[in-house]
């Protein structure tokens, strides 16, 4: 039986949702070293729909984050209520605004931000089972509310959001594009992805060794 | 200055828009090999919006192909009525139901299929200056329409679409998942990608071969 790692999704899209290449990148590499995995998503509305295109919300539209989630998991996925971390070694959340404006909102609250009540529940399970977490762009700006303070984390190295970390009880740690950062005692490895690359591949390169090092960490 | 490849897009979403892990990975294995590239969509709306999670048409919903493809592209997109030939090396066709929807209606006319005009006119363009063309998944189903009549291709082996191929003056060629089917007269390349793929692993060694062979055509 190979191990079994969760995907946590925000929907599908840089600006609203998932950041797309991000979540293809773990999948792939997931998929590349024999893991098999699941991508969950809230039944809940997305926090706003945004064109890409142009960068402006589209007021009118709404999207519901597990449906727009589906794309990116080529309709192979389950709400996130039904995750049981019992039923996996590890849980992966990629970036993407989804993270920052659904997930939680600190893209309007900053320091002062909530996150979704289900997300909580399931990562408490993770955390309390010592299973290895993955997060990754903007998603570590969450870890000091979702899994305590005093966990090395990074989010690349802006300062606003470093500092929002720091004020929450959390250790920011600066980190380049291609890097990791790994709190070993606490199981969460963290890497800078879009927060710093410029091109997919710098993004392939850090998210990889992320992976991989959740994978070493899924054997300990 | 580097080599430069034009992504044709047709959404975002396997079901309704260009495959995501398809378009992904090869702009993953193109900025892995150094080959610049811009992504297009034309400016039309999808043929039909598909709740992914379903699998059902969401009929009341309408999505613009360019706005959806943005997501796809983090926003770096242009109109496809903006794509220059003269401008790029090759040319890629991912897949997804946009390419037998959208960008043609082959899902519904089979072998009497039309091609969106903009996408015709430049596609001729790439063959007249004989730059190196790549496609994947159903996306080959267009050639003998597109490029002309007696261009090896490969949609992996299914019988009805290959027979459609055939019947429109094509040459099927059946192929494994992590392969290549190529026609070096007509410089043309194909991949089976999610026609055959069960895992992502299994598309991204067809794909990565597929942009590596295209990177070599371009030096000849």
């Amino acid at each position: 039986m190979s191990k079994q790692v969760a995907v946590i999704l925000s929907g599908c899209g840089v600006q609203d949702g998932s950041e797309i290449y991000e979540t293809t990148l773990t999948l792939l590499r997931l998929d590349q070293l024999g893991i098999g995995y699941r991508c969950f998503a809230p039944d809940i509305d997305q926090h706003d729909v945004v064109d890409h295109r142009s960068g402006e919300a589209a007021r009118e539209e709404r999207r519901n984050v597990l449906t727009e989630s589906a794309r990116l998991a080529r309709g192979e996925i389950s709400p996130l209520d039904e995750l049981d971390a019992g039923d996996f070694d590890a849980v992966i959340l990629p970036g993407g605004f989804g993270a920052a404006k659904t997930l939680s909102n600190f893209a309007e609250a900053g320091a002062d931000m909530v996150i979704h009540d289900g997300l909580i529940e399931v990562m408490a399970e993770f955390r309390e089972e010592r299973k290895p977490i993955g997060l990754m762009c903007i998603a570590p700006v969450m870890v000091p509310r979702l899994l305590g303070p005093g966990i090395a984390v990074t989010i690349g190295h802006d300062p606003g959001v470093a500092g929002a970390i720091s004020s929450m009880g959390g250790l920011h740690r600066s980190c380049s594009v291609e890097d990791i950062v790994v709190d070993f005692e606490n199981r969460v490895v963290t890497t800078p992805a879009y927060m710093l690359a410029t091109r997919i591949g710098e993004a392939a390169t850090g998210i990889f060794k992320l992976v991989d090092r959740i994978d070493e960490m899924m054997d300990l």
